[in-house]
């Protein structure tokens, strides 16, 4: 069964405002194994609103609409919605007692054009709203000769929530058939997405019964794994034999498969084999030093470190000599090498990393070009130091030599 | 002309991700004079992509698809455009060596499944991507006799705004009527949002005729203004007398009037007066030094600093006396004013900034809560330290700390 979420107003067609009620209920739908297969989102404006109505009524089983149950002229919700059914709408007297009454509690008189929220679509049940004025609806029905569930919410999440969860999620629950949804998360760290995929593909296309999206961005590439089955132990059987086979091919790049970040893995290993991390960023400028420190409790296994952004001060804190950045320039491996190991030495940390670029836009050479850095981690023994190029812009570079550093400390301590 | 923005990608239909792209869109098309009527997101699904294809086209002049531009099987966003339009597609074999080029300057061998990212819409023109492997495409066509204007774009953000800027505003402002829209922007730092509105809307209020949108949030409030007249004089005139009334009421507290970040100011404060910056962070760890560094061309006006997480490393890197943090604590006015003094006189800088606080969610105590946080600043004559206590999360705290802490360095060099 296929649910569609339309949302309601001009104002989410503005660059200001968005959608997010949508995501509130795409959670409790899957809670029900029911998934949702279109969201839209359309103005104040009749004929639009019973265009959408029409296209969802045609293609979905369940069609929910959030918004423009107000009573302003602007809130057309219930018209559109009757319109594409060919039905009329009827005014219940008995909510607009119910309204007058709670106005006059409030010691306000109601103005007149509030009554239109209790104006009902043919057909529908009242769904009342404790938090609100604006009452929701509901509506079994059929539609091109398709069974059709049909709500109404009113746009704002607090009175959707309360609303939803009362009276929508029971109705559901009893119509639909008992079903489960497990769901769970793969990520690996600096594996190219087209690369990650062609090895996966023939893997998980075998699995037709697990819905697998692969997404990817900041040198990350996540699979989503999510299966629907009768019972939570059959889903979930799928999703975990699936994992376990990706996990198989991708090996050691897979880094999570709880949903934890890279940062939070990296903080879990030090952690566990009792390592102090310190750091001495130029390119990233604090980035690596600021992920790290995002996790909460990172004081048990980051010390802190240098953003080393001059040659001076890489000098100043990294004992890095001025004769090595004449001989081989700051973005080198040499350098890189130096900063992890002086850095975790001076900070008296046992793993020190290092990193050297150039994030551009300028400063990029024929020999050297934008996107070129050098990332060296160190435990005192032993030393690694990587050379890549990143393409893209400053923000990007930035991002992805900060991924690289944290799969770097990863690796050593795997 | 109604213009209509369908993001494709199933993880857009999940309770995780939600399509952010489209606010981006809507306020280019805004600039354009172009209204957006229909937002859609829909999942990786040839029937569905193919079907919202065809009732975008049957009811918008300007069609924007998102995503689906990859080389994995699931993206489809081409072959169902060009199903919805009832057209072929066409392997472009330029297209095909550029990617083969990309990926050899990487030292990568391209993987075969990349080569669908080079299939062309039947009379359509590509887009180069600079950012990506996976071009745009752009095509006038008809449909059902009106006239069509359809985009396909990559759905990586930066990806899609270098596209848009570079390769679709030119085109859509050479077809459409010129529209006199004039907007501007006024950012505060650090003024809290109801005290931000209560001083302004009296004034705001005073002119329908200009669109104002009031926007908060990480210790900014923005006033986004916008005006339509017949001419673009009489449309700047209207913005700019609101702009300057509004920055009368707010003084100070406005940092920007043309879109530039708190860091860009910053930056540009420093530059101008040719001074340096060095920064010693304790619990922000990193995230000042981060978002300076972003600004390109920031060597110029930023040396670098610590990161002093650790108590050890506040006496190393900020010679910070062991005796002022047992006496005072690490989070002190005591503390944060030695940080900054030192740092700057540790690393020959013009300013120095120190920053200590606790970050939560544990180490808070009666005394100390989480959320306290001090900041200080010193250029060597004088020093100016601030006590803040911020509500909220960790990441909320560290970005609100962050903002005051540039906020600081602003004001001094005001």
């Amino acid at each position: 069964m296929i649910a569609e979420i339309i949302a309601v107003g001009s104002e989410m067609l503005t660059p200001f405002r968005q959608d997010t009620n949508s995501l509130f209920l795409t959670d409790q739908l899957n809670q029900l194994g029911v998934i949702v297969g279109f969201k839209t989102v359309v103005g104040d404006n009749f004929d639009h609103l019973t265009g959408v109505a029409r296209a969802a009524l045609s293609r979905s089983g369940i069609v929910i609409f959030m918004g423009g149950l107000g009573p302003t002229e602007d809130d057309l919700t219930r018209e559109g919605v009757a319109a594409a059914l060919g039905v009329d709408l009827r005014r219940d007297h008995d909510i607009v007692t119910a309204m007058y009454k709670r106005f006059a509690e409030r010691r306000i008189s109601m103005p007149s054009n509030n009554a239109k929220q209790a104006d009902v679509i043919e057909g529908a049940i009242v769904l009342p709203n404790k938090r609100g004025t604006a009452p929701g609806q509901y509506l079994e029905t059929e539609f091109d000769g398709e069974p059709r569930m049909i709500f109404l919410l009113p746009g704002p999440p607090h009175e959707l929530e309360a609303l939803w969860k009362h009276e929508c999620m029971p109705r559901l629950r009893e119509c639909l058939p008992p079903a489960a949804i497990a769901s769970t998360v793969l990520k690996t760290a600096m594996l190219p997405e087209s690369a990650a995929d062609a090895r996966t593909a023939p893997i998980y296309k075998k699995y037709p019964n697990v819905e697998t999206t692969v997404l990817a961005g900041q040198g990350q590439v996540e699979f989503h794994l999510r299966a629907t089955a009768a019972t939570m132990d059959e889903a979930q059987a799928s999703v975990d034999e699936l994992a376990s086979k990706l996990e198989d091919e991708l090996d050691d790049a897979v880094f999570s498969t709880r949903g934890e970040s890279l940062e939070e893995i990296v903080g879990y290993f030090l952690q566990m084999r009792n390592l102090k991390l310190a750091v001495a960023e130029s390119c990233t400028g604090g980035m690596v030093a600021e992920r790290i420190t995002s996790v909460p409790g990172s004081s048990r296994f980051f010390l802190g470190g240098a953003v080393v952004y001059s040659n001076d001060l890489k000098t100043l804190f990294a004992d890095i000599p001025p004769l090595m950045i004449e001989a081989h320039g700051a973005v080198s491996k040499e350098v890189a090498l130096a900063l992890a190991e002086n850095i975790r030495e001076i900070c008296n940390a046992d793993i020190g990393l290092g990193v050297t670029g150039i994030a551009g836009p300028a400063g990029g050479t024929e020999e050297k070009p934008v996107g070129l850095v050098y990332i060296a981690v160190s435990d005192g023994k032993k030393n690694e130091v990587v050379q890549r190029r990143f393409p893209g812009d400053r923000e990007r570079i930035r991002r992805w030599a900060s991924q690289q550093a944290l799969d770097l400390v990863r690796r050593m301590l795997m």
